[in-house]
């Protein structure tokens, strides 16, 4: 056993066992799965396109044979476990997350949704339960994007979203292309560009994931519904001002540049409370030019992370933050500019999936806690092609991307029931 | 001729020749000492105890010579030169500033106030006027503090001021101890201890400088009243909130660093004006930890530079921003710690002394123009011991410590003819 089972075991209620879930066949998986790449620190190690991601891509592929599912890997590194419907023609229904983690990252994070959706497939093999349409477990590649500048390389490639001109113009940290990276593991561009799915191939994805944030646990409760999946804005905001001697420039007579980023950096956070309860917006990086003691800061640079799950009021939203800069800027007699690093989608997941959700949740005397998803998921990315919905787990203190990452074992197993539970309701 | 000359002579009006003072003979030194240490972008490259500084001290000596002044070089390396006074027992008049510049400096800085010192007598000499009281040029080592941390040598071994044991643990950036930086220009630490300089050997003190500042450019006039030397009080702020996901955590479960210290930056600047007119308070040093773009700031630690001319607004100040950061990190859910780095006496110069330099000004036409020095001289230092007074010369666009720093003849000349006037009041 590795560094997980015993403690994973210690606290599970097997009350839970029931259905055909087994938290004991969850928590040995996600102890056999720790032990690939687990670093130093019991971290864990596996980077998107490398040796450990694919040695636990491999694991997880013989547990979907084991549980009577037809294993396909495409030409991203993708692995499909297929459970076929009675009605085997119509569009599956996929459910799944990924494997690959940060540098010394934590042992849950995606681990958790891909090793929910197989232990849906062990239920139903034994409780002899064969759903109406297809069913198949998902492992996506490099969902992370700790080997590049960006990940979700594996849903991207099935969505068929992305330029493959830029995205071969990647290099990674050891100088290697992304053709080279490819290739490292047995893969080729061609296969990587031929893994696009046809839309009416899948009818919709359902993806579970560690929540990364503490509302669950603020509510005491194990999952809740993820209500859309934020998508970022990216600003970077230059204040101008005047550089000057801190003793000799009176305070009538300054353009501090840091006073007005000062000003705005404290009034940011007064913004997304106005256009939605999911907006957000974050001031996480600043610099201060010149930076010394005494000197009046002549330029400062900083940076704007503004999500909402909804497009109009993430944008509405940065449009307000816009002009409160231009206004700040104004002001305090400094100038202005701003550039736009970056403007994702946000998937917002439809109201009629999050219901069926609630439906589940209920039915398992859990109450349906509703939150949104600030972090990037491969359901965001799957959501451009075909419904998607997704469930949290709770996560100790909100830990994520850390050796520290923990997920109790009831709560996993209670996000499996749930699962469960929707994947059966979506084959009306 | 040097790159200065020219430039200095080319808008000089010959008006300001009276009294035996001669704006061509400033001119030609303040060109002669540019070229000492000139810098590839015709700037001063002068630190304290260098061979550069110690070259400008010769040359400023043999002037003293053959202006008919005694010369004596301290053990700090300090240089006086004396004219005797008609009762000569009687304590001196001192009057001068430094030839040391900052890396890369300016010309005028230190080196308009040894020269107006210097053409006084000169003057005096070319007139025949000996003055009742001995009179002292005087050009103090190392006032920038480019070579350790902190400087004023000179002026502290007058003096007397400082802990010797703890200037001797100062390494430079060559790894050369203080007393190996003084015996590479031929002086000891013994020499060094022995240049203090009993209280009844000075009546006064003087010192011209450039302005540093836009105050004077901003009133239109060639030279202005100081009122007090401001103290700094430097303190470091960390303010420690909680780290976290930029995406996954809502507004109002953030412990905000970056937040909390925008606030405090934003409001700062709003205290000074309620102390007094003089004061100022600046932050010109910010960091934030991790600082990252989709991270929430966990820390931040900032430093607070204030100043003013009076102890007790400067204190009050000083209070007022600690007790600010308090309010604000309460109001955050932050931490707040402060240490305090430097609390230097602010030195006020004696309203009389202000009084009789208003005489002189009204003498020569120039409205007596009263200003604050933000920024610490070899005056702050004389000012512990002996009594002060202090006048500044235009800066072109407040520029210093810059090659761009500047300072028109017309207005050194007219510093020296109030300077003079001023000498000779004092004689009563």
């Amino acid at each position: 056993m590795g560094i997980l089972y015993d403690k994973l075991i210690a606290d599970f209620d097997k009350v839970h066992n029931t259905n055909g879930i087994s938290g004991e066949r969850l928590a040995k998986r996600l102890d056999a799965l720790s032990e690939i790449g687990l670093t130093e620190e019991n971290g864990s190690h596996r980077p998107g396109f490398s040796d450990e991601e694919k040695a636990a891509k491999k694991l997880v592929a013989e547990w979907m044979r084991e549980a009577g599912l037809e294993v396909r890997e495409d030409g991203a590194g993708n692995i499909f476990g297929r459970l076929a419907g009675q009605q085997d023609n119509l569009p599956a229904i996929v459910s799944g997350s990924h494997l690959d983690t940060v540098p010394n990252g934590g042992h849950f994070d995606g681990v958790v949704g891909v090793l929910s959706a197989l232990e849906v497939a062990e239920a139903w093999k034994q409780t002899g339960y064969q759903p109406e349409k297809p069913y198949e477990v998902a492992v996506f590649t490099d969902e992370e994007g700790s080997r590049f500048n960006g990940g979700l390389h594996g849903s991207e490639a099935v969505v068929g979203k992305g330029d493959l001109n830029e995205k071969l113009k990647q290099v990674d940290q050891d100088g290697k292309t992304f053709e080279q990276v490819l290739e490292g593991i047995g893969l080729t561009v061609d296969g990587y560009a031929a893994a696009e799915r046809d839309a009416d191939e899948i009818e919709m994805f359902v993806e579970a994931h560690i929540e990364q944030g503490k509302r669950l646990e603020q509510q005491g409760l194990p999952c809740g519904i993820v209500t859309g999946i934020a998508g970022p804005c990216w600003m970077e905001f230059t204040f101008t001002g005047e550089a000057g001697h801190a003793g000799n420039t009176p305070m009538t007579d300054r353009r501090d540049a840091l006073s007005a980023a000062g000003s705005f950096v404290a009034e940011v956070p007064k913004l997304p409370g106005t256009v939605s309860d999911s907006a957000v917006a974050t001031i996480g990086k600043l610099d201060v030019h010149p930076n010394g003691v005494n000197v009046i800061p002549g330029s400062v640079t900083l940076y704007t992370d503004i999500r909402d799950i909804y497009a109009d009021t993430r944008d509405e939203l940065v449009d307000k933050v816009l002009k409160l800069a231009e206004q700040i800027a104004a002001s305090h007699d400094v100038q202005v500019e701003h550039v736009e690093k970056m403007r994702t989608p946000p998937v917002p997941i439809d109201e009629q999936k999050q219901d069926l959700l609630e439906e589940s949740f209920r039915g398992k005397n859990i109450k349906p806690y509703k939150l949104p998803s600030g972090a990037g998921h491969d359901a965001m990315i799957i959501g451009d092609k075909w419904p998607v919905a997704m469930l949290f787990t709770r996560s100790k203190d909100g830990i994520s991307h850390n050796p520290a990452e923990w997920s109790d074992l009831n709560d996993c197993v209670q996000t499996v029931h749930v699962l469960k539970d929707y994947l059966e309701k979506v084959q009306d």
